[in-house]
This record gives C-alpha cells, structure tokens and sequence, in this order.
C-alpha cells in the first residue's frame, strides 16, 4: 500500500469541481506512487462548504484557509479561488511546508509572482513542490505536440499562431461576475485564457516571448450586476442596476520569440460562434502542428517529409504510445476536458513522490505573468513595443 | 440523505473500468433520488478481482457471481462479462430481484434475449427493473439528434445511413482473443459494434427495422493465440500456433424501417485509420442530421428551413439545454467516452427511485438482437430478403 | 501548327455546356497534339441550336444528328443527350469512321451497351476510337487515389464504400423532367449518379464487382408536369397535374469484388443537405484513401506506416506532381467541376493522336452497365445474391 | 448582337493567364451587354508573346505597351504586370481615354496609388473607368459574406481576423523570383497576399481600418538566383550564387476598425502545410462568418438567433440564389479558382456598359495602399500604433 498525501483544497467553484474530480479520479487509472487522501476542503460559508464538500468526495471541511494549512494531515494545497488570493495563500502554504498547487494564471501582477516564485524556491529547497495549473498542457494531443518539437521534426520554427475564442460575453446583458472585475481577476480575457495560450505556447514551442505589441479592448462597458452565476455567463438581466466592467474583454498581440519565431495571439470571449477555441498552431521549416481544443483529441501534423501527398495528418491522440491515453480506452474512445486535470495530478503525485520539481512551476508561470504584464504595458503605450 | 442503492458488478476488463468510473461519478455530478454503493466486485480469480476491488472502487470481492446474486446487501446486478453468460446471470439477479445493468448486445442468440426479456417482465411486475447498456444513447450529441427527431424537426425520414468503423483487426497478426471466438462473444463486428449502430438508429429515427439484406466476411481466417491482451486489439506474434477466427470481421446490410425509410448499415474492424468511428445519418423530408463519434461533442444539423443558406451546423453538444450537459463543464468544454455509462446510471438510478421502466429495456434490446439475427440469416442465405 | 481535330457535338443542356467549354479550354492550358475545332453542334431547334452554338462557341449547327454524322468536316461525335438515344448515334457514327466520346451512362440496357461495344471494337480496329464519358476520374484528387492504389501503397484491399448523396428531389414538387422517365434516362439515381460511384470505385480500386445485392426505392411516386426547368431540379407546383415518376429515387447496394473486397453503395438524390456528395473510402491493409466531391481539391490519405502518428492526411491535389494539376494555377488554387472535363479533352486528344485506345472504352462502361442491370435484377428479386 | 469592347493586355505570367481565361469564358456563361473582343497581348519580347497571344486567344500581339495604348481599336487596358510599371502604364491608358483593369496591389507606394487615383477620377468624369482586380471579392463564398454583412445579419461587428498563409518559401533554396525584389514588387507577402485579406476585410466587414500596429519579418536574407520560374515558388539550387531578399516574408498586424471593431491580420508564405489559405472571419455580436479559400466554395455562417442547436453552418455556396453561382452548375458542383477572374469580367463590362463605376475602384485600392503603407511603417518605428 502507498503512503498518502493529504490534500486540503480551496474553493469549489468550476475549477474546485474539476480539481475534485482529478484527486478522485486519478488513482483509479493510474498507479500512483502516493495515494492522494482528499483530506478537507476549505470555504467561507460553513454550510456551503461542508455540502460541497460532501458532494465532491472531501472528508471534512473548514472555513478558514489559514487553519487549513495550519493543519498536520494537509500535506498539499490546491488553490481554487480567484487570483487576487493566490500569492497569500500560496506563500504560507510553502511557508509551512506543503506543496501547493495553484490555478492559472499565477498571480495578478507581476510582482506578487515574483514573491510566489521566491517563495517556491525556498521551499523546494527543503523539499516541498509548487506548481501552477496550466492543465491544457495535459491534454493528450497538446503533449504529444510537445513531443513532436522536442523531437525536433519541425524543424526551426518560424510562426506561433495562437488564439482562445470564447463567445459567453457577446451578450451585453451577460452578468458582472468575479471574472469582470480587475480587483479579483487581475485582467480579463488576457489572464482568464490569454495566459493559457501564452504557456502552451512557449512550452510546445520550447521558446520563449521576448517582446510584445498589444491592443486590448472593453467592447461593452457595463454590466448587470447581482445575478446568479451559472456556468460561466451567468444569467443577468437587462433592467436592473450595472456596474463597471474593469476589465478587458479581448486582448489582441503580436510576439517574437528568442528562437526567431514570430507569433500572433489572440484572447476574447466575443467571437461569437466559438465556445472554447483555444487553439495553437506552429510551422517550423520541415514540418507543422495545428490543435483546436474544440476537437480536443485531435492533433493536425503536417510532414514535409511526406513529399508531394504531405497534408495535414488528423492524429487522433488516443493510441497506447501516446501521452497519458494507455491509461483511458481503446484508440478513437476520445477524452474530455476534465482528463487532464487528472494528468495533472498524476504527474504532480509523481513528481512529489520522487522528489522532483513538477512543472510548470512557479518560475514557468512567472515567465507568463511576465508576459501578460507587457502586453498591458504595450496595450496601455501606443502598442509599443514591449520587451518581456 | 438519499437511501442507497447497493451494487454488485461482475467483470472488470475494459466495460467493468467504464461501470465503475460511472458508479463512482454520477452522484459527484448530478444529484441521484439514490445513492449507489459500490459494495462488491465479482469475478474468478480471488486475487485478480479483490486486486481490481481495490482499484476501482468496489468495498468488497467475490469470486462467484452466484454469490453475489445471493447477498441480501446487493440491490442491483451490473454484468460486464462477455455474452455466452448473460442470459444466465441476469435472469437468475431478476428471479432473486435484483435490479439488472446488462451490457450489449442483450445475448448470443434471439432464443436467450426472448428468456431474458421474459424475465425482465416478470421482475418488473415487483418492481424490479432491468436495462441494457446501450451507452451510446447517453452521448449528448446522440440524445440531442433523438430530440430533434422527436420534435417533429426532420419531418418523413428518408434515408439511415450507419456505420461502426474500427481498425484494429487489419493487422493480420492481431491475436485471438474472446472477442473472435464465437462461442463466447455470439458473432464478431455485428454484435460488438454493430449492435450499437443498430440500436442507435432505431432509436434516434424513432422506427424499426422491418427486414435486411446482409452480407458478412472473416478476411483473416486464423490468428494467433496466446497473447497478452491489451486494449481491443491485444499483443500476437506471427511465429506462433494459430486458431480459428470463427466470427465475422465485418458485417454489411441494406435496410427497410416500418415508416418507409431505407438504410444501409455496416460494421467493420477493418476500415484502417478509422479507430471508432460510431457514425448515424438521418436525411428526412425537413431536416438532416449526422453524428461521428470520433468528434462526439459535435452534432451536425441541417435545417432546410434556413432557406439558400442553409448548411449543416456543426452544433457543440455542450450547451446548458443540451441534455446530460449542463451537470458538467461550461459549453466547449467537451465530454470523453465514458460520460455515457455516468448518464447511463444517472438514468437508471431516477428510474428505479421513480419506479420506471429505464430505457432501453430488455424488450428494446430484444429489437436489436432480432436485427442480429436476420442479418446473419440473410447473410447466410445468398443475402436474400429477411424479415425480422 | 497542329493538325486539327474537328468537333460535332450533339445536345446542349447541362452537359452539353460542360463538354462546350471543355473544348474551349483545353488547348489553352495543355499542349495538345491535335487542335480540336469546334465544328457544329446538332439539337433539333433550330433557333435554340443556333443560339446554343453561338454562345457556347460552335462554328455551325446542324437540326438532325444523322447529317452531323455526315459531315467530312466532322472526326469526332461528342454525345450529350439522354441515354435511350446513345446506342443509335454512338453506332451510327463509329461505323461512320468518326470517334466517340458519349455521356455515362453508356446506355439505357446491357444489351445496347453490348452493341456499342461491339460497334467500338469494330471501328477500333480501323484506328477509330470511342470513349465514355465518366468525367470524375479525372477530378486530379480521384486521379491521385487511383496512381496510390495503382502504387500499392494500399496493399490488399478490404472495404470499398461510395456513396452519391444528393438532395434535389426531397420536395415533392420538384417537377417530372426527363430523369424521372424511365423511357428516356434508363434509370433515376442508379444510371445518373449510381453509376459514376460504380465506374470510380471499380477504377480506383482496380477491381471488379462480381455480385451485389439491392434495395431500391421510388419515395415519391408522381410530382407535377410541365415545370420549367431550371438547373437539375428545375421548377414545379403542388397544383397542377402529376404524372408518374417511374425510375428510382435511391439505390442501396452491398456488394463484393474480385479480389475479395467487400462494398457498399448508396445513390440517392433524397439526402437532404448533401449537394454533391461524390464520396468513395477504400480500406487497405496498408493504407486507406478517402475523397468527397463536395471537397474536390481533397484526397485524404491514412498511411499506416506513418506509424503511432498516423492520421488521413488531407492532402491537397493540387500540386506540380499531381495529375493535370500543373498545367493550372499554383499548388492551393483550387480547381472546379468543369476543369475534369477538359481533362476528358486532354487525354482523348492525345490518345486519338497517339493511335491508342482511350478510357474508359466502351468495353469499361460495358462493365458498369451489368453492374446497374445486376442492382436492378437483385432489387427486383427480394435482393438476391446476383452476379455481375 | 451586342456591341463589342476592345480588350489589350499586358503581361502574359500567372495573372496573365487568368485574365485571359476570364474574358474568352466570361460571355459563354454570362450575358454579357459588351462582347469582349481579345484584340491585343502586350510583351516584350516578340517571339514569346506572339506565341503567347495565340496561344491564350489574343487576336494580334505588341511588344511596347505604349503602342498597345495608341491603338484604336483598343477600349480596355488590362495590366498584368509587376507593381512597379502600374502607375505608369494606367494613368497614360486612362488618359488615353482607355477603361482600366489593373492587377493588385493597386502600386508599389502610397504616392503613385494617389496618382492613379486621381487619374482614375478625372477619366470618370468622361465616362472611362478604372478597377482593381481583388479577384477575391468575386468568389462566390465572399461575395456571399458580403452580402450577409450588409443586409445586418451580424450586428454590429467585434472581430475581424485575416489571414493569408502560404509556404512556397519556406524552401531555403527556392530562387530569388520578382516577386522577392522590393524594386519590382514593392513589398513581399504584405503587398502580395496581405492586401487580398486587408481588401475583403474591409469589403467585406464595411468598415475601413483607422490604425494597425505591425512586425514584418524576412527570415531567409538570401536566395539562389537564376533558377527557372516554375509556379509561384520556381526551382533554385544550393550551390549557385545568392542575392538578397529584399522584401518581407511575414508581415503581422494589429488593427482598429471605423465601427469599433479589433482585427488581427497575418500573411505569410511561411506557413509549412497551408498552401493557399486565404482566411476570413467576422464576429458580429448577432452572427459570425468563417471563409477560408482551400475551401473556396464553403461559407460558415453561424447565427445567434438559431438559439442552443446554433452552430457554424457550412453553406455550400452554389446556390442558385448565391452570387454568380447560377450561371455555372447545379448546387455542389463547386467552383475554381479562376472563376472569380470570370465575374471580376462580368463586373466589369456590366459596369462599362451601364457607365457605372466598377468597385473596387482605384479609390478603394488606395485605402489599401495606406494601409500597407502604415502597416510598413508601423514595423519600422517599434510597431508603434500607426493611424491610417
């Protein structure tokens, strides 16, 4: 029988739920080398949190994060709140010994990443692991893009084509949520999805942004405050009371890398059609990729090699030989969102258990921060050019 | 707190890992007038099936299915063995009134299938219910083209076009495993995927099939034996001894429906590149409609109401009002393969709490397997007409 | 200057424009042998023939096909009139000494199409050629499926599956023209469109149809007369008078070939939402190909080889090392229905020039013809098993 | 019969070839209120454009484009020659009372574009115009979009997001052509291929850029010269002399739009595997529209208003009721590249004919001349935001 390792989380929102599941989920499919314990789950409404509790699988809860990591059965953190309480948390959670996972994107400035990346760093001298969720790193058909640069089948690469289309906000009665707000979210479509284009970029691409020219734009202004919050929209009304929207609805950037590549990047949740487009393609001189999370298992590879019959390969990235699928079902039987957010805790239990930086880490995640912090700098400066 | 409904399974390859994860899930995700209890795991080999136990989730093992029929702890049988034993497990777990879950296809042969469902109405008389596991109606794309059919959208049904492509037998060297021996499995593609197809089309279209003309083909006569199994396909040699493939490699029919629609349906595990490629297409008078399980969250409408530009839509299955959807993530975040078998037991545990007949039942299952066999006997005799 | 090569061709609706502008183009963009000239067109009208011919660029007319076949300045009868007529003309001009390029299908029985046979092995034999008319082996992303089969990058192979899915006919309106006739066209969708996917599968896939079994079927049994007609479906009413369609509406088939590959065909012009849905899949067991008209300039190609990270290729066949492509536009420029055509010209110029038979020969349209009459006697017999 | 318009052109390349195809098959498909009459080729040297005229269908050839602008029996100057001579060749044709067709980009800088404009502006007030050939505008996809745009089917617009991809460069061998000489043609991928998406997304949004931030990017400096041009990318070699490339290989750039929208533009002859991917999407805050040219015959359209089961229908643009469509096949039989050339014809003579202006006129071309001119601009001071 493994040894365990007591998780205490916090928040039970979307990504509480999807981070619940992963701890149940993935000692069923994967051997793990520690058996992670869902020890007690911590929010501020103590009915709230017990039920939410109860129905994610949780043995007990509390409604303090402080005595959460006060507490000797928490081994782990998972932080599952808005930015604006990741870099508090996080650095008394290593502070105190325990490993911590956080969601994306790091921080809500630069500055609090940096603290949190020290405080990583310090911990991991005695240690204790942090590591920041950008799970679409997870997803199968992503790694396997990894592999095929790692690899070096593409070549130099020359162009990175990044988008995350989202539509929920194209409805200007869609509500003011946490998300719209600068004070809790940190920015809106930039760090919310631009931050998980800017890292699966820069990991597939094994690259990294050196500068950046930004436009970024609030297209609707105000928003009904105080509806209920469902699924990520929300359900708002065009009669009652708005409030300022403080944050940007889309953000639009070009990007050079250190390799020579050049990049176009896009964040939005107003194309309207697109639900969760977050795509990236790379051409390299002898050969490209091309990924669109709508098709989720899916990866396009396209081979110069092939010669005068190249086109682009649909993979479907569920064989045995590819990344985390043996584990799942036969080929053709396709993964969902929620899967890599077991990968992710698969590899943190790995990582943890040999006692080996899990990435990316907080230093993976600061380089994003970075980034996200030039271009509201380029966006905020005539779009100019803005190096990270 | 919800009274508990208590579990027995039997099996534990590929389809008791699928059960499992679904037992285990559906009451993280939505909320069940039940609570499943995963109390035993039954299977031959005590140290396989109290290992698998462990695994997957199941609070005990034992290694005879009688046994656990037996156990007064038990509520509901789930079989997840191969066909040449369900008929016998699920009318004695209905005689002893258990609840039954039955994988497909329902038997071996019409004759077992007819004692099954005779079976299943007398239980049902008491109360007790049995269902066959059809999952693939639980795929929302699928669900949401039998709404649209429902509602009266496609008008006259045309054409039925269906296919269950796979690959994994081209590889000549490709092992004998059970699902190749007809004495175990009933037949090969026909009732593996076939079924499934089946199924499917009678009940998106809302009609059945009055009569085929079929044609079957083994192309590889003689596979290897021995090998390790892993995955559908499993690990052969071509140096050593070879058996008998005694089921179909692929199965191919016309059809008529009893609303005057025609179809064409074909199964075959050896459409290479093809990895489940589980496809419906319904032409009516008003409105198309066509499914590819290998984009699952996908379905694709047209709608002849929307005039010169009308084009099929490719619609994300993944809305709130879509069905089984809004219990999980927001729309674009797409759902794997087994989220089927969740809604399956999602559906199963509301209908025993409200005393319903879930769906579908033996008799539904008794459809298909009559299609079966009428395929195989036209298939049998120079393809001629067949009534079924 | 090349020597020419003079032109008589007879009808000029759909097909007749389309053979037109083939003339037309073909010695602007290949280098060919022979000049064709464009003698005289022949229609019954002599106004309409007279305008025809001016706009579709025909230096002469002529109001009775015998006297075109007259003609010294005439060497080649280019037939594009409906198939009752094509054994007469066809026969008439080659034992006239003029070539013969007639419109699929060859004709309306096997046994015209015998006599035409006969008749072109006949005048074969005095350097006098016949050819017929199924343009789509050389749409270039067909032709390309046909040299990687020819290759034998597919190696044995195990499925064919073709499908021509229209949608013109689904109103119940759609007026009564000429197709719907039995006396005129032959058949309705089996000999219009049934019989390309006959001729492109047993082509690409270099193999014969030895046996089929068949349903087919007459979903709406009269529709109004006298509509103008416009298009392929042209224009009727729901209150005029009806008269009976008396040709199918759809035709199912499996079938099996004589290298112990297994098929299916679907023809049908009632499959709402599909246009022009030319597909053909071949399955090997090294390789499989995939093409759908709809998607003209596509070849999908899956090549095991390829290996963990294989996937069908979308290859675009439009590249300098495709066939015909490069006489055309540069690689991604896509080609349209009309250019497979000219390609016809092209190879029927050069094979004249060069003394060589051209395909298909009458002799190959011959084969598809028992294949139709084959459907037809199945369908009629309870879809009995019957040889080609 | 209709009166005849006199047609000189010059250059005889790639664009000479369309042209030519455009006015020989224009008036077999169209009725056309002028009969285009090829009267006259223009070319340098004697033998090559005499063979070129007969064998493009031009009835008499010149090789001094001055000559061909004295000629009486000339109406139309159709210029298909590198960027450089435009300004020259149209502003004496215009003045010389000769209508115009000049190819794309309209010049090679801002200045000249201004000349021609305003050259252009004083012929129309004698009734002698002048057209931009942004073939795009006429495939029947695009227009469609178009259309779909003005009649308010959008709503106001969020998005627009261009690309043109290419990889015929990508080759580090492939030679040193025209078209990679700034003094000849101006710019590299911007000029070429980034004016077709900066035009159509204009056009096609109707709406006008107001400012853009950009980078350019040559990535290969030198390139064999002296290789024999074949297609776009001709054939080099590695071991000759190089010269310098002195125009870009990738020009990105942001954009703000008249109306409020953001736009991202790409072009690239870069992009390993996309070989003509010409790219178009608008995100309106009702409805979004998706094109992209290798798959020229399709438009996606996805409309807000078809509620939950809305989703990007795939419109096959070939409807009689879509733009220029009627005039070529039935529905689904698509069309080709050069079939915008033909309508870029029927415009045009409609145009002439009913003494309109034909769009785009040189007055719209020179909005895109600013617009490549800014976006140069824009990469040469730190990508500074750079109004229009």
């Amino acid at each position: 029988m493994s040894e365990s390792l007591n998780v205490g989380m916090i928040g039970y929102a979307f990504m509480g739920a999807a981070h619940s599941h992963a701890w149940r989920t993935a000692p069923r499919f994967f051997d793990l080398p520690l058996a992670p314990r869902m020890t007690a789950l911590a929010g501020r409404d103590p009915e709230r949190v017990a039920a939410a509790a109860t129905k994610l699988g949780w043995d007990s809860s509390e409604t303090d994060w402080r005595r959460l990591i006060e507490r000797d059965d928490v081994d782990l953190i998972d932080i599952c709140v808005p930015g604006n309480l990741h870099a508090e948390i996080a650095i008394a959670a290593l502070e105190a010994g325990k490993h911590v996972l956080c969601e994306k994107p790091l921080a809500n400035s630069v500055e609090e990443a940096e603290q949190m990346t020290a405080a990583a760093e310090a911990a991991k001298a005695k240690g204790v692991y942090a590591m920041c969720g950008f799970s679409y790193r997870r997803t199968p058909a992503l790694s396997l893009a990894k592999q095929l640069v790692e690899s070096g089948a593409l070549g130099p690469i020359r162009h990175v084509r990044a988008q995350y289309l989202q539509d929920w906000l194209t409805d200007e009665n869609a509500p003011l949520t946490w998300r719209l707000d600068k004070s809790l979210s940190g920015s809106g479509s930039l760090g919310d999805i631009g931050a998980h284009i800017i890292d699966a970029a820069q990991w597939v691409a094994g690259s990294s942004i050196t500068g950046v020219s930004a436009i970024m734009e609030t297209f609707v202004k105000e928003r009904p405050v105080g509806g209920d919050f469902v699924g990520l929209g929300g359900v708002g009304g065009s009669d009652g009371p708005k409030g300022p929207v403080t944050v940007d609805d889309a953000a639009l950037f070009t990007a050079r890398f250190d390799d020579g590549a050049v990049g176009v990047f896009e964040a939005t949740r107003f194309a309207l059609g697109r639900k969760n487009a977050m795509r990236l393609e790379i051409n390299g001189a002898k050969a490209s990729l091309a990924f669109d999370f709508e098709d989720m298992n899916s990866l396009w590879f396209y081979d110069s090699a092939d010669g005068p019959n190249s086109g682009f390969r649909k993979i479907q990235a569920t064989e045995p030989e590819h990344p985390y699928t043996g584990n799942w079902w036969p080929v053709g039987h396709g993964l969902g969102y929620e899967h890599a957010f077991t990968h992710q805790v698969v590899d943190l239990v790995g990582a943890i258990a040999n006692g080996e930086q899990p990435t990316p880490s907080f230093a993976d995640a600061l380089r994003v921060q970075r980034v996200l912090a030039a271009v509201e700098a380029s966006a905020g400066d005539e779009s100019r050019w803005t190096t990270v």
